[in-house]
């Protein structure tokens, strides 16, 4: 944690300020927008303004964490806000669109648990170790001093626990459960996020996952699932690119699956491609060879092409992974 | 917990035998046979001779639990056991084809958490507060004064993590994250359990999926999913009808669905239903109704009748359990 300051001295900081913006990443996950939403509900608890600026739509199944919080305006306080946060990314690219603002305000502060992230701003708290951005959150909202209730403990439960897949993925730690046992004793209603996180999914989604899985190719001697989503299949279904969060993981639930590739059409020339890895091979590094990055078992890139050139052109690199 | 033993007291029976045969029920989930691998591990390590007696095949992806603890011969020890333990089932009814067996022990125990459970043994432990047996478990061992090892703590995560829904369902409680707390401390591999258990569908059961999310029929204003399964979609998809596990999730996971139902064809005339409601609705009551059994939100029960008049008898119970 080189370049880390203390969580004590950024909650000093955070407590000191009058207005404070937040910045979770583009497409926020329930990692990004819950660790914001109870920082934001920690910070108004202290007489602090704390305001959560978006530029893109809050997926449906995550609108629960939102209670009047976001914004699309980034002169929301009528004037440069005396902290701008950058969550749960480890840089301003990560949310373009609102890079200028954040750029704007009198102090920066980073907090992430992503290890490719490096310190730039002001303020940095980067730990790979946590599970979730959520985790060094709740630590630093007892830092500050603040109170964590039960709308505190929901945002947390849903960050961390989106983020830890539930509790089995490899970053899940002592800690995690640790975090857990104590959101839990604010007696929030575990299975009402549960459920709104998971419980939720359009029918439409349903349908697409059917026609992704139609998609399916095993290459690399069954080691690698690769499938695809393409504009047509969402017009065909209802369904959209959001929809498809989740679905990776069918395919790299497969026996002898060690990493699950989707390919998805962003426009004619954009693909997005997301990789998971189930026990060992390091996705993050294909990713960063394209541009891209994301945690070791868990990464993804974009790449400016045709789906059949993005397929055509990824494959060797991530049949090669998992046979590193 | 009216007509409870203490677990001290059923720790210094069990530590006092000389032989141990495990009743895990028919069809054994991960909460069965974790439970069960568990205690054979401590008991083992007590120098007591202990094995599980099964009735049918354990699931592929629980096959890892099984150290050599498993055998179909009832006469294992050469002479009737000093003990028999009903685990996770509270009737012999759910192991059948071993009562005779299990009633041949000169001591009967049983530990379990369903709510439908009542005590019969001479030594009984039934807490539905517990998430998974697997909780009673590890007091249990702890009580015995036996080591939780990384082993045992694996066959525990396994019992916890899949009865409580990875930490999702209503069931789960502090006290379940407080017990992965102190597994974590083993150091115990919880990504290998995790993927040993979910990442490891054949691709058949991908396909068996995509197949029964095609029979999918919302109804009662869409707080109902019900679908089927039948042997002929098994054979075209070359799945069994354990590949159906898990899949009632999914149906229960549609937005605005509270009851989900799933009909799978054992044969002609022997239809198995499972239901799972999500946050209200009561499926153990027509469970009940019809000689079935389970939780208040995961049920289940067996008609003896072809699928269209299952489906046909069923609907008007589910729909009138979701509008009660």
């Amino acid at each position: 944690m080189n370049g880390n300051n203390t969580l004590k001295e950024i909650a000093e900081v955070l407590k000191s300020a009058k207005t404070v913006l937040l910045f979770p990443h583009v497409n926020a996950d329930g990692d990004a927008l819950g660790s914001c939403a109870a920082l934001t509900r920690a910070l108004l608890g202290l007489g602090v303004q704390c305001r959560i600026l978006i530029e893109d739509k809050i997926a449906d199944n995550l609108a629960f964490l939102d209670d009047g919080f976001t914004t699309f305006d980034g002169n929301i306080f009528g004037a440069a806000p005396d902290i701008c946060v950058a969550v749960d990314n480890g840089e301003p690219d990560r949310f373009p669109k609102r890079k200028e603002v954040f750029y704007t305000g009198r102090t920066l502060v980073c907090i992430d648990h992503h290890p490719t992230s490096k310190p730039f701003a002001d303020f940095n708290y980067i730990d790979p170790a946590a599970a979730a951005t959520g985790e060094i959150v709740y630590d630093l909202i007892c830092a500050m001093g603040a109170k964590v209730d039960k709308k505190i403990a929901e945002a947390l439960f849903a960050a961390i626990t989106t983020d830890c897949g539930n509790f089995q993925y490899s970053n899940t730690t002592r800690r995690t459960f640790e975090i857990a046992c104590e959101l839990m004793d604010t007696g929030f209603n575990l299975v009402e996020v549960s459920n709104a996180i998971y419980q939720n999914n359009p029918p439409q989604r349903i349908k697409l996952e059917a026609e992704i899985m139609g998609t399916m190719e095993l290459c690399g001697d069954g080691k690698v699932a690769i499938a695809y989503v393409t504009q047509e299949m969402l017009r065909e279904t209802g369904a959209r690119l959001e929809d498809t969060d989740g679905i990776i993981n069918v395919l790299r639930g497969i026996a002898g699956v060690e990493v699950a590739a989707l390919f998805k059409e962003n426009d004619e020339h954009k693909i997005k491609l997301s990789m998971r890895a189930k026990s060992y091979a390091n996705v993050s590094e294909v990713a960063q060879e394209f541009g891209g990055g994301g945690h070791v078992r868990a990464a993804g890139c974009t790449l400016e092409m045709t789906m059949t050139e993005a397929i055509a052109t990824m494959k060797p690199h991530i049949v090669n992974a998992v046979n590193k």
